[in-house]
């Protein structure tokens, strides 16, 4: 049997070279023109898992975009791991920030740049490698299984169904996911807990028509001007979100357990500078890794109203929009969430305008099973490759599939991230660190070994 | 000599013809792209004022767009008019929301259709159309100059210094500008009073770069979230600019005043009907004819920040933007208001974000005297052609180069106006109503007859 380190050698550049054409597809699952391009990746992802040594694969229909599913039983009485990963991408704007074209891979450094490169492409296909490795050196420990969705970027809308209409093929122990990130690269973490996501569109719309700011300003509720306003009132000045009803189902952490949370190295001085910011600002009494971690946060993530092209146009403007999300923890429900803002903006909205509220998606919050066989097998296999524990961390970010996936099918997840947080994920110039990717298929493969045994 | 009316009748055809050619080009003052048909459309007018009759007429340079002067001289010893309009118009954005093709004019029922069918192509037009008449039917009692600027729709920022420069060449008794608005059909009026504006550019900043709302959000600024928060408490709750120093130099109009304008007829249920709103909102204590006539406003033009395309992306934006502008009443100073906004901006933003305000343009308020022999001569011209007398109104809007005027050439101006609030300018569907363009020839060849007397 080859090692692993000197098969990673040996087949680096072909790795590179396949989830390149994975990259170049733009499947970006928020915007509609590419709708082919999400069938595409699919079919790309089959023929990867066929080639990597896979028993069937299949591109599966579901109410959106398709599911990948693959799979290689060696046993029916061993283990079994559920691969999750998503082929979908962000959307790229503004796409006059990105320093190379976003569809087009590019190594620069010790980095490999392109819109995926780590969320959701490059992550996941590791596992592909690792699969690919454990079965050409007839070293596969477990049955495994692959389930790659299309929509993990708008919400997973159809992925919840199609678990629950495939019960019984998804049977596994586990559900690994390689979609976060780690604290540094030679820290490793594994993600213990996620926060929900809750994304609401808000449209206030005044007069019937733009109108001239002159002749009608003073006298006319202005659509912006009562957003911002609606806005504003969300959060008070101790960053406490003032919905009605907001924290009523908001786990409190123990103090023992942010003691230890405060133990995780963090440095505020070198994150302020890292995003050029004087000053980091959040609910009062949390620090940083807390207001993230456990305590949920209201974002505008969108805001447009009138006119925003060049110059001066004196419009007093009919309508006015935000995309607004709020980011969960357990055991926050987001349907509730996002109905009770709704609510609290209308009550609030004057007489003198109507205010719409579209709940767009969202999922829960997630906590994970820190004493399960997976959890131990995942610390042994850090414990090979980087040779100490990965810290147990809370990600403020959002995978709504998680908890769905323990609600439909019955399964824990284990979120073995490689992600870096330089890696601007969702932004312009999003890049994996190539030594990651390398390091990630390793410790992938030490996973399977213990938890296989 | 053949009486207006008829002459009218005979050559409406043609009157419109010719108003179409300028109308055809998009002269869009705010749009680089545009450069060209200002001076297309200043070189179509120069052709327009030869042909009316004009001495000379010449498309003279500035540091901006061209300014068309044109002249008549009867006699050196008579009184001499100076016409001022625009041949510059609005953005046509929203596109999706005009019935017809923005710069194709068209007549649907009693009305033109057509940017700058009214603002101000249509309405300056009438004043060659009147030139004509009194030239071809050899009735010229003053001598005319004319005066069309390129730049009235961004501030008029090179003609100040143009009339400095040609001091000279303007001399008149009076300034005569017809870009503004009757009551009714059936209700001349006359602007007396014209408020003047301010307009900024906000931007604040927070990350350099878009961040994930779920890793960051909760514990970084969102420049949206705080640019809201900054527009929300430029107004109080009882409608009040809450900006310091802001109504300091407001002159405070008499009771006796305030009660003669709430003769003027106005229907607020009629008023609240044609924008489709539920009700008006504006400051306290004041109707809502005071609120645009003599009361200052403030009002986002336009508003922008972080993904505002289709569906959901769950970004914490680096940026957001606001264009914001204030209309001024007498002595306000749109200067220092717009310094006063930029510091109270600045002064209020919270440490996590860095904000800038650029003052983008502006004008001071304008007062008419309603004792001048022009004032007189156009009231009964209005008598002459409505049989009765103009009502002296107070617009919410801006025409800053009116004080300007005052202030370079020390010349008055008289702003007999015949649009209708449902001209819709600066909005989708601009039109004029023919029977005004007709009648407003009639009512400008009737002052010149007074006036010349």
């Amino acid at each position: 049997m080859k090692d692993i380190k000197n098969y990673i050698q040996e087949n680096k550049e072909r790795f590179l070279e396949e989830l390149s054409g994975l990259l170049r597809i733009p499947s970006i699952s928020s915007e509609a023109a590419h709708k082919p391009d999400m069938q595409k990746a699919a079919e790309y992802w089959k023929g990867q898992l066929l080639q990597a040594g896979a028993d069937k694969a299949e591109v599966m229909p579901t109410s959106g975009n398709p599911v990948v599913y693959g799979e290689k039983i060696v046993d029916p009485g061993a283990k079994t791991v559920l691969v999750y990963g998503h082929y979908d991408v962000m959307p790229v704007d503004p796409v006059e920030l990105w320093k190379t074209r976003p569809f087009e891979p590019q190594i620069i450094g010790d980095r490999l740049y392109c819109r995926g490169a780590n969320d959701d492409k490059g992550q996941s296909f590791m596992h592909a490698k690792a699969f690919e490795y454990m079965v050409r050196e007839n070293c596969l420990p477990c049955n495994v299984k692959f389930m790659l969705e299309g929509e993990e970027e708008i919400g997973s809308p159809s992925l919840e169904a199609w678990c629950a209409a495939n019960k019984e093929m998804l049977k596994a122990d586990v559900i690994l996911v390689s979609d976060t990130s780690m604290i540094a690269p030679d820290v490793p973490s594994i993600t213990v807990g996620l926060r929900g996501l809750s994304y609401v569109q808000v449209s206030v719309t005044g007069p019937d028509k733009d109108l001239h700011s002159g002749i009608f300003g003073g006298a006319v509720a202005n659509p912006a001007n009562v957003l911002a306003g609606l806005i504003a009132g969300l959060i008070d000045e101790d960053g406490h979100i003032t919905v009605p009803g907001f924290y009523d189902d908001v786990v409190e952490i123990s103090a023992e357990e942010r003691a230890a949370m405060a133990k995780a190295p963090f440095d505020e001085t070198e994150y302020k500078k890292s995003l050029k910011i004087a000053q980091t600002q959040g609910e009062k009494g949390f620090s940083t890794i807390e207001r993230t971690g456990i305590r949920p946060s209201l974002d505008v993530n969108g805001m447009w109203s009138g006119y925003i092209g060049e110059g001066a146009k004196t419009v007093l403007p009919s309508t006015a929009h935000a995309k607004i999300s709020m980011r969960l923890v357990p055991d926050q429900d987001w349907e509730k969430i996002g109905r009770q803002v709704a609510d609290c903006l209308q009550a609030r909205a004057p007489e003198s305008v109507k205010v719409d509220v579209e709940i767009l998606h969202g999922g829960q919050a997630y906590g994970a099973d820190l004493q399960s066989a997976a959890y131990k097998a995942a610390e042994q296999a850090y414990m090979d490759v980087y040779g100490k524990l990965p810290v147990p961390t809370r990600s403020g970010g959002s995978i709504p599939i998680i908890a769905a996936f323990e609600r439909v099918l019955g399964i824990k997840s284990l979120l073995m991230g490689f992600g870096l947080e330089a890696d601007a994920i969702h932004s312009p110039n999003e890049s994996y660190l190539l030594e990651n990717f390398y390091r990630g298929i390793e410790t992938i493969a030490a996973f399977y070994k213990h938890f296989g045994k």
